[in-house]
């Protein structure tokens, strides 16, 4: 039974949340997040708590809660320059940090260093800032999905999903793209999204958009999730994505004129494609449970 | 006497400062600094430390020590949708913080609310954190001028830089426009720029640019600074300085133009202006009362 069914669509209904990641990263970000949900076809976003332009899509979010958003957990920062930290004092969160308070660039790092105790505190504060700023986030997920850096983490990021009564991004893909083994790691009652798509090899080959395509060509029945990353290709980001190609600024680019491109949209029509957001997601598994087909 | 006589130039001697506020704030002024310094007659610049900037600024001041450079203490965010605190914790120093943790858009609102306990602690662990960098700072002053808001504060900064043995920049003209009266707040030993200009009042009327010729024009003998602010009018900028067009991004942008042009380089020249830095004024203060001059 995929998850589509198991939200009582039927067997050969393919859902479809096109997400964008990294809200709140830059203003580049914001304004092409913004665009890319009015006038594009991106349908659900998540928003990155600890960065400097959080504050400003915070106010969007708060005041446009037609789309849908979650929280983009984050514990990582991959930039060169560009560099930020926890919420928490980095007093409280030691282990998080580099020698100037900022979080580690790779997944690796924080697995070495990094405690579960101050991965549970922090990525609670993150949610906490947010919904003391009056945030009605529709799910969590995390950035780089490091919380899939080691199963404790994993299990932090599962519970706090269980406290806050939120949809958790859970899916086989990501746990295998950052190592961590899905049999050992997923457990009964996990709601999974039956595939996740996120372009990891297509930029450097001049490939990114044909991708997009052969994914909305060739989509599938059940639950999938594309995660792009809208930005421009301008100073700011250039200077954010300095020497990292990989979802570097003109990636960004592509990703943003993909998915607001008129001839894309049609694609979804064309291809028998259902969108659905998270907030639906969390409405019909109330229901499933409510009814008691929750099998 | 004025200061440059008092650093034993001769009493005719036009000395300038040319200096660039607000590096650290975006990538783009950071750019637009650096290239003033490089490129145009930029020769000195102050370093925001709480901003998201602050780190690429950071490293280039330390890989590039032939320029001058202070810590520009911040204790005021004046943007609307781009927002930063403290470098230490809120819970530490909460009289500086709105109910977000960001510091207070308005110099009244920090002179209403700040106690000079928070100030001083804040302000102190801006300059530890960029020398415990590796940061050797020039010199000190202040983002909008706020530690003008209260005789207190005041003292708290003059205080800090007798404890790092920096210059502090400590100006009638600045104390006027933050409203700090000059006849109580000078105290006898203070080193005082003699003349500080800041275009307030000529953007909005499309002479900034004539202003700058003006001040190179007309600039008398003594120790005299121009505060800038190059940056670029870009996305970033436009995004930042939203709603606030002095001081705004097309503001720094003819900031930037007119301090790299080479037209106007020669204007130091023709008017017998000569360029000093606060190393400059550093050395020459020390030698001075070495010699026991320092009357």
């Amino acid at each position: 039974m995929n998850s589509a069914q198991k939200l009582e669509f039927s067997e050969n209904t393919k859902l479809l949340i096109i997400h964008a990641d990294d809200a709140g990263l830059t203003h580049s970000e914001n304004m092409a997040t913004i665009q890319s949900l009015e006038k594009g076809i991106v349908n659900s976003y998540s928003i990155m708590v600890p960065c400097p332009w959080y504050y400003e899509m915070a106010v969007f979010a708060k005041n446009n809660p037609q789309f849908d958003y979650g929280i983009h957990l984050t514990l990582t920062c991959e930039w060169e320059n560009y560099k930020f930290g926890p919420v928490l004092p980095v007093s409280e969160v030691p282990s998080l940090v580099d020698e100037n308070g900022h979080f580690y660039k790779k997944r690796e790092q924080l697995r070495k260093n990094a405690s579960a105790e101050d991965v549970k505190n922090e990525l609670q504060a993150q949610i906490e800032k947010a919904i003391k700023f009056g945030l009605k986030p529709t799910h969590i997920d995390s950035h780089m999905y490091s919380v899939g850096t080691s199963s404790e983490f994993f299990e932090v990021y599962r519970d706090l999903g269980e406290k806050y009564n939120l949809p958790v991004l859970i899916n086989e893909q990501l746990m295998k793209m950052v190592g961590l083994n899905p049999e050992l790691n997923i457990k009964e009652g996990d709601f999974l999204i039956d595939r996740t798509y996120v372009a990891e090899f297509n930029f450097d080959t001049g490939k990114l958009g044909d991708y997009y395509s052969w994914i909305l060509e060739n989509l599938t029945s059940g639950l999938n999730l594309i995660l792009i990353h809208p930005a421009f290709d301008d100073n700011e980001m250039k200077g954010v994505t300095m020497n990292h190609p990989n979802f570097g600024s003109k990636w960004r680019q592509i990703d943003f004129d993909f998915f607001t491109n008129e001839e894309n949209k049609t694609k979804l029509k064309e291809n028998n494609i259902e969108l659905v957001t998270w907030n639906d997601i969390k409405n019909r598994k109330i229901k499933v449970t409510n009814t008691g087909n929750n099998k």
